[in-house]
C-alpha cells in the first residue's frame, strides 16, 4: 500500500528487477537447477546464468555439488547462501534483552536472551546487558561463516516512520528515544556501521509467524503487560498509514471500565493484559495460573475465561474492520491454555459478520517470537530486495 | 497489498508500463504540454511524442488549442479526454436507486436518484427502475459525446471478490446475490457488454470522499440504517484480505448490549445506526431530528450525543489498529450536525493512543458519495492501468 509511482523501465531498472526476481526463484524453489529457474521466471538460460554469477559473487546464493551419475555436464542446483550475508535480530522487551543471528534462509543460527532489570532504568541500562549478548551471538555465527549485513530492534512500544520510540507504556525511560539511533550507537564496536531499524515487537513476531508457516493472512495478538496485535496482508505485514498499525490493546472493550495507561478507558488492556488477569484470578505469576487453570480452579478458569472473552470482542471487531480469516495467539498467550483460547473462538464465532470460517490458533513460537521476526525480516529485505 | 510477484520485464511489459506513466502524467498535471510530461516521467520527447499518439488515438488524451502568440511550431497542451471513454456508477440503496456518468477526469457529466420501494422485495424491484434511470443518464452523457466503458454497482452489504452479495441485512432479498451478474444483465441492453463489478457503498462513498481532497489516509463513516466503513490508504481504498474490509457497524462498543441483526450483541449499528437513534430522540425521521437538536431538545440532543460518543469509541479502535489520522463523517451523519461531529471527536481525541492529531470532519457529499465514487472507480481503474 503505497502512493509512490514507479519511474519509466529502462536498462539498468530491468536488470535489477530480474537480478531480484532469479534470488526470489532461488529462494522459493531452492534447492533448484539454472534450467528450473529459467522456466519459473520465463527468461533465457543465458541471462539467468549471468544473474546467477552475480549472485554468487555477492554471496547470496550458493551452489550444491552437482548431482552424481549423471551423464554429461553435471548440475550445480542453487540455494541461498547459508554463510556470508546474515540478520540480526535484537530485542529489548520489558524485563529481558535477546539477540538472535539467522541465515538468508531465516533459520536461526545463534540466539541468546538474558533477564535484565532496565525496566524504570534509563536506556544505557538496557543496551550494555544487549550489546553483551549481541557479541556473543555474532561470534558465534561468524563461526559458522555469517556476516551480519543488517539489524532490527523489537520493542514493546509504538515505533513511529523516523524510528523514534513513541509510546512504550511499560518502558518508561524510553519514551521519544530514537531507538535505532541508539541501538545502532551500542550495536556499532560489534557490527559496525550496519543498518540499525527498529519495530514493534507485535508487529515482527507475526513476521515470523508467516516465516513459521502461519499465513498469509491473519491477525497475530501478542499478550502480555501490553497487548498488541501484528497484521499481516498477502504474506506482508500492515503498517497503516504511519507505521503503527495494531494498537489492539487500546481498542475499547467497556466504554466505562477502568481507566488506561493511555489516558482512555476500559481499554483490551486493562481486561486481557497479564496483569488484571493475574489480580482477577488471585495468583502471583504466569506458571501459578496456569498451573491452577489446568485444575480447574474456580476463580483462575473465570479470570482466564474472562480475559478470552475481551480478547475475542476486540478481535471480532478488527476482523471486522481488516476481513482477515485467521487468528495467532501468541506472546504469553499460549501458556493460558485451551480455557483461555476456547473463550476467545467462541467470541470470534459470534460476532464475525462475514461468513467465511475464522481460524483461531495458538503460537507455536510464543514469547521468542518477535526476536526470529526481527532478524528474519533483515533477511526477508534482503531476498526481496536486490542485493546492493 | 499483493502477493502476486511481477513476472519478467520485457519489451512489451516496458511500453504498456510507461504508456500507463504518461497517462498518469497526464491526469496529474493537465493541462500539461509533451515536453513537460517529458520532464516529469525522464522518457525521450520522441517516445513521449509515440506514447501520447496511441493514448489520443484511444480517447483517453485530448489536444487543447495551441497557445496563441507563441513564435515557432505552436504546442497543443495535453488534457484528459473530456468526450470518449467515461465511467457508469449505479446505486441500490435501501430505499433509492441512482445512476451518474463521470468523465475520465472524474467530473459527473449526468446523475440521476430516484426514491424505490424495494427493501423487501426481489432484485427486479430494483433493477427495473434502475435500468430506466440508467438509460437516461447515458443518453444524457452520449449528447455531450461520452461512451460508457465500464460500471461499478454500489450496494448496502458486503461484496465477496466474486461480486456476490454476502450480506445486506437491509436488502434482503438479495442476499446471495451475484450482484455483478444480475445488474451487468438489467444494463446490457443500455450500456451492451461493458464489465459491471459491484462493491460496498461505504468504500465507494470513501473514494468520492478521495476524488474530492480528502486523504490519502482517512477513514470514511457512511452512516445510516447501517454503519460501514471505508478505509483510504496511501490514496487507495483499502480491501483487507478478502474484500470485505471496514465493517465498523459490528464493531462491539457495548459487549453485553442489545442483540445484533448480525448475531452478536452490542455492535455500533445499535448504538449509532439511525433507527436506534431516532427511537432514543423519539422523533420520527432524522429531518425532525436535526430540527430538534437545533433547536437545543434535551432528550434529542442527548439521542445524538450518545450516538457521536459510540461512534468515536469505534472509530478510536479501528484508527487505533489501522493507524490513519483522519475521519469523515459521512452519510446521514453530516445531517446530526456539530452535536454530533463534537461527541464523536471528544471520544477520539480521548482514546486514539499515537500522539499525531486526529482529525475529525463532516463529509461535503453526504449520501451522493457512493454513487459519485463508484463512477469515478471505473475511471480511476483506467486511468491508472493502462487502455486496453
Amino acid at each position: 500500500v503505497t502512493g509512490a509511482r514507479p519511474g519509466p523501465a529502462g536498462q539498468a531498472t530491468v536488470r535489477r528487477h530480474n537480478l531480484a526476481l532469479v534470488l526470489r526463484t532461488v529462494a522459493a524453489e531452492e534447492p533448484v537447477s539454472r534450467a528450473r529457474v529459467a522456466a519459473r521466471t520465463g527468461l533465457t538460460r543465458g541471462t539467468v546464468s549471468s544473474l546467477v554469477d552475480e549472485l554468487l559473487a555477492a554471496g547470496f546464493v550458493a551452489e550444491l555439488s552437482p548431482a552424481r551419475g549423471v551423464p554429461g555436464r553435471p548440475a550445480s542446483p542453487l540455494q541461498l547462501n547459508r554463510a556470508g550475508p546474515a540478520g540480526l535480530g535484537v530485542e529489548i522487551g520489558v524485563d529481558a534483552v535477546g539477540a538472535c543471528v539467522v541465515d538468508l534462509s531465516g533459520t536461526v543460527r545463534a540466539l541468546r536472551t538474558v533477564r535484565s532489570g532496565h525496566r524504570d532504568e534509563p536506556p544505557a541500562a538496557a543496551l550494555e546487558p544487549l550489546a553483551r549478548l549481541t557479541a556473543e551471538v555474532v561470534a558465534e555465527a561468524g563461526g559458522q561463516g555469517l556476516r551480519v549485513a543488517g539489524a532490527v530492534a523489537a520493542l514493546p512500544g509504538v515505533v513511529g516512520p523516523d524510528g523514534v520510540l513513541e509510546r512504550a507504556p511499560n518502558l518508561p525511560r524510553w519514551h521519544d528515544v530514537d531507538v535505532a539511533a541508539r541501538v545502532g550507537a551500542a550495536l556499532a564496536p560489534v557490527v559496525g556501521d550496519v543498518v540499525v531499524r527498529a519495530g514493534n515487537e507485535a508487529d515482527l513476531a507475526a513476521l515470523a509467524e508467516r516465516e513459521a508457516g502461519a499465513g498469509p493472512d491473519f491477525l497475530h495478538v501478542s499478550g502480555g503487560i501490553g497487548v498488541g496485535a501484528g497484521v499481516v496482508l498477502g504474506g506482508r505485514p500492515f503498517h497503516g498509514a504511519g507505521g503503527r498499525a495494531g494498537e489492539l490493546g487500546h481498542v475499547v472493550v467497556d466504554p466505562d471500565g477502568p481507566p488506561c495507561s493511555c489516558g482512555g478507558r476500559g481499554c483490551l488492556e486493562q481486561s486481557a493484559g497479564l496483569e488484571p488477569v493475574l489480580r482477577a484470578a488471585g495468583v502471583a505469576d504466569l506458571d501459578a495460573l496456569a498451573t491452577a487453570v489446568e485444575a480447574g480452579d474456580a476463580r483462575c478458569v473465570a479470570a482466564v475465561t474472562g480475559a478470552g472473552r475481551a480478547l475475542g470482542v476486540a478481535v471480532a471487531g478488527a476482523l471486522n474492520l481488516l476481513d482477515v480469516p485467521a487468528v495467532v495467539l501468541g506472546g504469553a498467550y499460549p501458556r493460558l491454555g485451551p480455557t483461555f483460547a476456547d473463550a476467545v473462538e467462541q467470541e470470534v464465532a459470534l460476532r464475525v459478520v462475514w461468513r467465511s470460517p475464522v481460524t483461531v490458533r495458538v503460537s507455536v513460537l510464543g514469547e521468542g517470537a518477535a526476536l526470529r521476526g526481527a532478524a528474519q525480516s533483515v533477511v526477508r529485505e534482503l531476498v526481496d530486495g536486490a542485493p546492493a
